[in-house]
């Protein structure tokens, strides 16, 4: 793969980091990812709210001391005033911190890899996007799961009509790291999720729910008309959702079934997806993410792989070891992602792009998230009753 | 195994058969399970309602010219009037007939065999109901699935509380047959499901809906509370039900999820079933009928398998090939019905059993498969709105 | 499926049943898979070689006490006095006694189904297949895996060149039940296979080692041309061979692997074959037994399943139930081996057949097997040195 | 994790490499792998021997011009002239140029990382050790598979005694890139492998042969004692090997069966390892490699996978997403081989380590893998005969 950026600039962009101090697990995958295709260099960061901590965790992974910062306004501050200053932030830290961190972000003009649940309001996530208009700026939201090749191989298999008229989709994201009493001994990365306050008004359907929404858009081309939904707790005194079960359809009439949760005993980020047309059926499921299965109308099933010389430009596109039967994972998945961000910025600077911002879900993805959470909490409040999703 | 029936009787119990001829695929799965173990021997049937059809499908599978019938009654009238007549029935015509045959048999006294759904009405249920406890008969209905060794299990340990507390159900009855628009060139075994006047009032449920309920409600222990559904039709032009999408509670509060649909295109009679607890959760699916997978909470997942010496005696009781490794199939699942049905007749004969009768579904499970269809129904009329089951 | 045997009789076949009382777990499975079909009805047995014994288990199967016999020669002498007696005889004993009482059977006329291996000795395999030659019956040898549907499709579409030449073969057949010393406490079935004077010179190779044998050739069309074995016991103390190494040529120099063990530690039965050629390869195994995967030489994999309807006409008319998603089991393999025998007796009576007698293990491939275990010992022997086959 | 690297210098080990230009698929794993853990920084490189080549190629990952050299010798004099210099070399060319490039940086005192195999012959392999023994330089070798986290818990378990003692192993590397006489069309990085002078005496006992005999090796903790060896060629044409089929025996008696092969049609890289003990078995494949299945005595089967609690510490500390259900890959597998190297490398300035050094692939390993092939040639020639390997 030839490497846009380096062509472009003659190095990759500078970046930089908010959030992501130990026991976060997303904060070493948010860095190998983005650079791994020498498409950023991480240059800056604020690894935690509190400055000690920011400092000694940004020198653990080798940032600059200068360069570790105490807050988001200093962060900003101090990069602007510099000619080598960061020109994209990446935020990944909890989510009632998204919308705040975000404005400041495209105040500054930055562009930003933002992680999911976009906010914790609908209201605030169009108010986000109109200033994300308004700056000019390139927003990606980190829905890892489309950037698993296979999955994108999927999606060029749906949108190409290979399985004739969408009919059906199911959905299932389940993981059990909820599954007990958890609450009172939690670790910090898990703490601030257990607090409705900050990770929003719905825990499993900002958490893991928009995920499962976003999976069904992406590969099926079709956004939410409406829902049924019913959304709660499963584990006994619990104060935040832990199960939600959705019917709903797709602009296109497709019926579908979503069913999250992150109390499912014994499973381990287990997410599955069908997609059911008039020909024929595509699974793919996140415990093989290198595989795609297609199943004609007569049952045979063919299943297909990473790397192999049948897959679409997209897949391949997404794949850095060329060749079949060499596992790639989550790490080069949320890669993806930033590979899509990096051209987006390069389309702002007029350049030449690989052509994989196409494929990387944006602020009206994240918008799309929130409309969808918002819908569920409110059929849910009425009993299951159909609920549209607003625009 | 011992054979209950022939150390009760030095015989097996005289079997007639009321429909199955060819191209009907459940007539020589009922024969062959039926005889499997020499608790029945086949010995009178009705194969087709044409007399000439009766008679020569009856030769065809070596019964005697003169106990081939053209009509139940006359069927019911010679075989009382021989010392040697059946003792049993199976009953496996279409839907719409199986409660009048099953009002014959019962008044003539005779144990019975049907195929599911009971009848295609909750109300006529109710009343089969009465008839058969009046008569004193046996009743067993054909939920095949409930007769696999594995679900057994399954069940056995759901109910010895392996995974604690019920959590969440799952489950999903997927088919492919009637994925194309096949309703014109239908052969006859599918002509009469695709007539509502026939098959019912709602096809998918009549005809595998009541199959995933019954193993929902087998394998936990619970009868289903409420039902939230959207019951339709996938198939442009399709004159009766296809798919079948509801959410349920159990009695003691269990969520769940049950998707039937038989026009997933792509799809081989695939059923599955997952059930979660506090401490895990089990699976169970068709395609791999001979394991049971079982999930700790930790996420270490142990299968077992049909003959191993870790199952627990309703297992080992089911199971013919009494070493791992050695596979059973549907045709053993339905013979361990007919056991079941079996130790029913040995029980009122006040014979010793096998104790195989407490797993086989009788008419209460087949009423209560009508109660979950008419509940779904009002449920989808009412646009998904939450309905309780009548008792 | 119609029956031929009904058709051209107007009844089944006639057929004794030589060993199988308990704990025989082939007993029963031969007993179902003979009758299944209607093809065969069983009116006479010697379950045990201890003619009191042999009264008490054949009572319990149902046979009349007349018929329940104490010595094979009384069997014989006796049936033949009956105008009703039987026509064809099922051999299931230890292997030590197969060649004399099939010499019985053959002398007297008797159409027979033997257990494999045919015998313990390549010189009476021969004088055995000689003996059935001159006297014109049917002999038809138990390798029950050559009835699965599955394995006759993978031999229909490797013989008509779906992977175009041949290139390699693999073939294991790994069992757990000699896993651990059970030299003092084996259970009757397992005792006599234990003592090398009754199981053969090679208790390994004669029990699972001609079953993976006949295996590769049926499906390959080749028979065996050289070995280089390597053939000994891992259990300490072990009197009898356990495991068995091979490497080999088929007539058409394609290579192959052959590894069988029974203290295969944690292993059920586990059987596979995977035949590679130009174009691709096809992959069986039995713990997934009605499915064949075939793999294109993209990498691309295609997993067709029993009752589909792309199957050749071998793996449809092996199978009852003609839809797919319904399974099968090891009952219907010895089945479909069954109604090859009695193919091969209305050949024999010049009436026609189903066409199935060309798929069943004849008295050749049970020579065929003894020449292999001859060979593989003597090139154990030396070392590992390649040794052809008698021929 | 923390970073010893970081945490003893301050910054990461400067680590130059060798090789590696497009289309090398290894070429991006080694520079990703290397950097992940921020353990090595890329600073130099020589990604072709030709010197224009060299230059774009290195400018097109990032390299400064200065250090994109022509020569191996030109790379060391230039980077000992800087007091930045390189500590290590990552060496990835063809297979015949091992041998020198490792003398001359064994010669610069530099660490080394080097591909499989050490190099082409067994005397130049006991001269290359004797070397790096002298030079006390630290050298690991690139088996990949011991990479694994599940790879390593496979070893920490069968070295706790898990599965009691060894009986049998049985490992397969199949891979199809080689199923069609690729020979005239191969491109660039195939090419160098299709000639003998350049691949060794036997491509695919050098290429992926030494691969299984490591992980062999690894897990079980013994080395190979001796084999009985055929190695050929299945492509009509072809001049190197494609095929090794081999017995073999532990140090300790284990029984062992090796097959190899790169024109195993269909295959995509297909490796799977079984180990059987007196208690059970465990098995790994690299198609689903963040699992590891253990079966006991009785057939259960125990599968666990990345990131759960019961791991042992080798398989959680060659993990970075520490939670069940997020997949790593190939080169998390590579980057763990270097995290290993690192630690070789701090052992050597006497700081601290993680401990990983003791898991990854040393010279010895690979002077090992030259005496297996080395002997499985002879056995081959000698028609099958029986070799011990030279120590």
């Amino acid at each position: 793969m030839t490497n846009p950026v380096l062509k472009a600039l003659g190095r990759p962009f500078r970046l930089g980091i908010i959030g992501g101090a130990p026991p976060s697990m997303i904060g070493p995958v948010h860095r190998v990812a983005a650079t791994m295709d020498q498409r950023f260099a991480l240059v800056a960061g604020m690894l935690s709210s509190r400055a000690e901590r920011s400092r000694t965790e940004g020198l653990a992974i080798g940032l600059p001391e200068a360069r570790c910062y105490g807050s988001v306004e200093e962060f900003i501050a101090k990069e602007r005033a510099r000619d080598d200053g960061v020109e994209a932030l990446a935020i990944i830290t909890p989510n009632d911190s998204h919308a705040p961190y975000l404005k400041l972000a495209l105040a500054a003009g930055l562009d930003v890899m933002i992680e999911k649940p976009l906010c914790n309001e609908l209201g605030e996530a169009l108010e986000l996007r109109d200033l994300a208009i308004s700056s000019g700026c390139a927003v990606a939201v980190t829905h890892t799961y489309s950037g698993y090749p296979m999955v994108r191989e999927m999606r060029a298999r749906c949108l190409a009509g290979e399985i004739g008229a969408l009919r059906l989709v199911q959905i299932e994201y389940l993981a059990g790291g909820l599954a007990t009493a958890v609450e009172l001994d939690a670790d910090a990365d898990l703490r601030w999720r257990l607090k409705p306050e900050r990770s929003g008004p719905s825990l499993v359907l900002g958490d893991i729910g928009t995920h499962a929404h976003h999976l069904v858009s992406f590969v099926t081309g079709q956004p939410f008309e409406r829902v049924s939904a019913d959304v709660g707790t499963m584990v006994p005194g619990r104060k935040v959702h832990d199960i939600a079960q959705v019917r709903f359809r797709l602009a296109d009439g497709t019926r579908g079934q979503l069913e999250v949760s992150n109390a499912a005993a014994g499973m381990s980020n287990h997410v599955r997806l069908r997609v059911y047309g008039e020909k024929g059926h595509m699974e793919w499921q996140h415990g093989r993410h290198n595989e795609l299965a297609i199943a004609s109308l007569d049952g045979e099933v063919r299943t297909i792989s990473g790397g192999q010389p049948m897959l679409t430009t997209d897949a391949q596109h997404s794949s850095r070891l060329m060749r079949p039967g060499h596992p790639e994972g989550l790490q080069e998945a949320v890669a993806n992602l930033y590979c899509g961000l990096a051209d987006m910025m390069l389309l702002r600077r007029n350049c030449a792009t690989s052509g994989g911002s196409m494929l990387v879900p944006t602020i009206d993805d994240g918008v799309a998230g929130l409309a969808f959470v918002t819908a569920c909490l409110e059929s849910s409040k009425r009993d299951g009753s159909v609920v549209r999703l607003a625009n």
